[in-house]
């Protein structure tokens, strides 16, 4: 066997380096596990990787992932639905969930306006916010978009288009990320957390 | 949706945390890059972790990883026979072979020996390893076993059993390591380096 010469562990390597973090050398570790492991686990894995694809989809109503539609937080009676949380992508829901601090609903927007990327407005489900709030019985939108340059646009427009609207619009406080020390904060941080400052 | 009621993409998660170096993050990252590419990705991922589970045996000469038996390297007529390098595992097979550096054929012992984990010699492929010492015509056995206590201990344990044999039986050399600085380097890595010293 030269390096390449068993044609479906080079496969497997090659597919594993496409995933987010995995580089040559973790490709290699991934498949000689799973080389080492019993069938079983190579063919649960598989299976679940079709089964993702074939169940999950976006929820009608807030576009997060599901695989019942409307999501289950779409339809859980205990949520208020008066209070929406806009995040760029579903794993954005999932850092605001793991907060346990949220009783609203959220309002997946699938990415962020970038030009340069050709991400128009209409690529994302901008609109279909714009609809829910025109629906009535919307109380505040939270625009809790990543704190970047493109979040902000985003933010931006959709803050245009809510603008005679009768919603209030928020958005996250921004500071120092607690837990760092201030000798190490960047200047955006420090920027923000001056801007944003409050009474105690 | 709660941090786990999509059923298949916490299985998902669960599943990939299973590989090595993936940690609960990394395991999300890589669900939503599946969720995100289109079906065939995924589709194609789960057919090869069955190949590879179907295809690749080990090579009943070496024990090495290959799709046909006798492996490409035990039947390529311009490999000299008569020098076998023993390794741990296929992986350490594969370091060796990218040196481009070796002529010779392989002996993949599939682990080594560690009573603490119930790894006892007759676990590894040590008779197969003196039987093809025994059938004659191998000029050099190199003991290319990491470079640990339980490598060592191995690499004893096979030399004894070589002791009567017309054979040579060498070991890679130990020292420095190339690019390092002498200030960093290991007691251990000083002490290899002393040891094992050569003129200039």
């Amino acid at each position: 066997m030269s390096r390449d010469s068993i044609e479906s562990v080079s496969r497997l390597k090659e597919q594993l380096q496409k995933l987010p973090g995995v580089g040559p050398r973790g490709a290699e570790r991934m498949a000689f596990y799973i080389l080492r492991e019993p069938r079983p686990f190579a063919a649960a894995l598989a299976q679940t990787l079709l089964d993702v694809k074939d169940k999950v989809k976006n929820c009608s109503v807030c576009s997060n992932l599901t695989e019942d539609d409307p999501c289950s937080i779409c339809t859980d009676d205990a949520r208020d639905r008066a209070e929406i949380w806009v995040v760029e992508q579903p794993r954005d829901l999932l850092a605001i969930e793991a907060s346990g601090l949220v009783r609203g609903v959220y309002h997946v927007l699938m990415g962020h306006i970038a030009p340069l990327e050709h991400v128009a407005p209409e690529d994302l489900t901008i609109d279909a916010l714009v609809a829910r709030v025109r629906a009535g019985g919307v109380r505040e939108i939270i625009l809790a978009l990543n704190p970047t340059l493109d979040g902000d646009g985003t933010a931006l427009h959709i803050q245009g288009l809510l603008s005679g609207m009768d919603v209030r619009v928020t958005r996250p406080a921004r500071g120092l990320a607690v837990g760092t020390q201030l000798e190490y904060a960047t200047p955006g941080m420090i920027e923000a957390a001056i801007r944003d400052r409050r009474p105690v």
